[in-house]
């Protein structure tokens, strides 16, 4: 019985209808965002880019985002440490910050975890994740804990700084915009499939690419150096380049091209997986590199200016009128298959 | 196998040692706390208190916090519609920001829900959350969602504004001051042991604290009132007064007198729950009313000036010498054996 059945016109729990699974993450999300769609004084940048932006005063941004980690989904217990853990959930986190090009600031984490998960884990998780927030002068602010009966939850809630009209926003992409990449593809989505397939057996670059899963880092100093050098249209790559470039495009109002010659990808990537390599490249996510765009003239400059203590910057494709995206061998050359994404929500 | 394990000296999962459940909530917290302890410029208050408080520059205080509801242990499906569960996950973690006399302007939320979830059901959570934030000038700043192979787990974090150096603490009480909190005491513990008990067949009364329990306010303006009349001591009661006033004794390094014969309380809550009534009033929780103290000669001055239309102010006891909390039947009455307090986490 539901108490407010009877007393108030509210649909209780479980009353039928398409499931989660049916609708799929992201009709799930455009739903979410078109009840949450309110006009708020301040609130510059809403939900729908990597972060939300506020603005309680002229001249100080705010950005602010909360990136959630499942066991069973996100991670298993067998592959990581919970040291590890603790620090993979705030550069997940930490990155949505990164693809605004702000400076974070503080964190709070939230832990779900069942009463029978041994006390020394939970103090190497929060151990993991202070020591990664300490690194980049992020304070931990706290949080909550809660029991639970299933899997282990870790959600981190971040907030950081930006100049005034200084982020980096996936609705700022105009057709011609040159497409860039920070660091190197598919090498995250490579150490999934091996630790899918059980994760033995490894050679030292197979275990580096599992690394890669294991323990990203946010591109912070390099979203604060795009956003510094003028850039204003970009993102993070959490779903993989397909997905988070496409988030632009819809966002841009525009197409894209990518040139798959142009990948920054590791040969051995190419060598181990064959025709599959543009599925972990472009179709494969947590990298948690940065796609940023900008119009042509102004690539060279910031190529150029790049500190070369920065994760590279590589052009991979071009932002073009229209609304498709396509994947071609070379820029001018053939229109290859899409590569095959994943996503591990509601499909 | 733990890819970690072989490569470094951290801990994989499940190496033994004692549980949560063995360790109980409080000293997870305080090893939490412990680990997370490091000075950060900008951050005035860190965890411990009901929200960090967070000073980008001067005269601007930030108040963040996080809470999650996880169902099971904090609700079950069958008890609350989705919409007014959403409106709960909201409710309590505002109250954390009222605890500190803070005005509330932004939230995020994440949602974990098994693939299986009715998609309705999930935007029926979204509408009660955005309506209750609308309700507060709160915005809903975005958030995460995510498949989980367990119970639903909603998790908010909300920001808000204080004025500098004006923010009700829990460590700023003084022996002598007397102890006060908002509204009544009880009810939503009262409704709690009706949905437990299967909540059938309740009358209206019982109705009312059952509804108590599914649909606390947060009292944002109760907070702000307190602050604004100078009060710098005191926090929400999420989890019962005697626990909450306990934290404030702990950090404040003092002691404290319960008086029960002035706690507010409903004459039904005393006819129906006999000597279990104070169980319920100063042992249950998630009334989500605010206790604070102040120096007994501006006691009058508040109670004189306090609005009529927020949650009435009752003195219920008053902070001691010492490190004891005692529940006297009255002033300078006998001491009364400890009411019952109920943790729903890891005990």
């Amino acid at each position: 019985m539901t108490l407010d059945q009877d007393q108030t016109p509210e649909r209780a729990f479980d009353r039928g209808g398409p499931s989660l699974a049916d609708v799929g993450e992201r009709a799930l999300l455009r739903a979410l965002r078109e009840i949450a769609h309110a006009p708020a004084p301040g609130l510059i940048v809403a939900s729908g880019d990597d972060a939300a932006v506020w603005s309680p005063e002229p001249g100080t941004d705010l950005a602010i985002s909360q990136d959630a980690l499942v066991e069973g989904v996100d991670f298993r217990r067998t592959w990581i440490t919970p040291r590890r853990l603790g620090a993979r959930a705030l550069a997940v986190a930490l990155s949505d910050l990164a693809g605004m090009g702000a400076r974070p600031l503080w964190c709070t984490a939230t832990l779900c975890a069942p009463s029978s998960t041994c006390f020394e884990d939970v103090l190497e998780i929060q151990r993991g994740l202070c020591a990664a927030a300490g690194s980049v002068g992020c304070a931990v602010a706290g949080g909550d804990v809660s029991a639970i009966d299933g899997p282990l939850v870790i959600d981190i809630s971040v907030g950081g700084t930006l100049g005034a009209n200084a982020a980096l926003r996936r609705d700022r992409g105009r057709p011609g915009d040159l497409v860039l990449v920070t660091g190197t593809l598919g090498r995250a989505a490579a150490g999934l499939r091996l630790l899918l397939d059980g994760g033995d057996d490894l050679s030292e670059q197979e275990r580096a690419w599992v690394d890669a899963q294991l323990s990203p880092v946010a591109r912070i100093a390099e979203g604060l150096q795009l956003v510094a050098s003028g850039v204003r249209c970009g993102g993070d790559i959490s779903d993989g380049l397909l997905v988070d470039l496409e988030r632009i495009t819809e966002m841009s109002a525009c197409g894209a091209e990518l040139w798959l010659d142009r990948l920054p990808v590791e040969t051995a990537l190419v060598s181990d997986f064959g025709a599959a390599w543009p599925d972990l490249a472009v179709g494969g996510g947590e990298d948690f590199e940065l796609v940023a765009t900008l119009p042509e003239p102004a690539v060279a400059a910031l190529l150029e200016s790049w500190p070369e203590e920065l994760a590279p910057l590589t052009v991979v494709g071009r932002l073009v009128t229209g609304a498709s995206l396509d994947v071609l061998d070379h820029e001018g050359g053939a229109q290859m298959p899409r590569p095959q994404t994943s996503s591990r929500h509601f499909s």
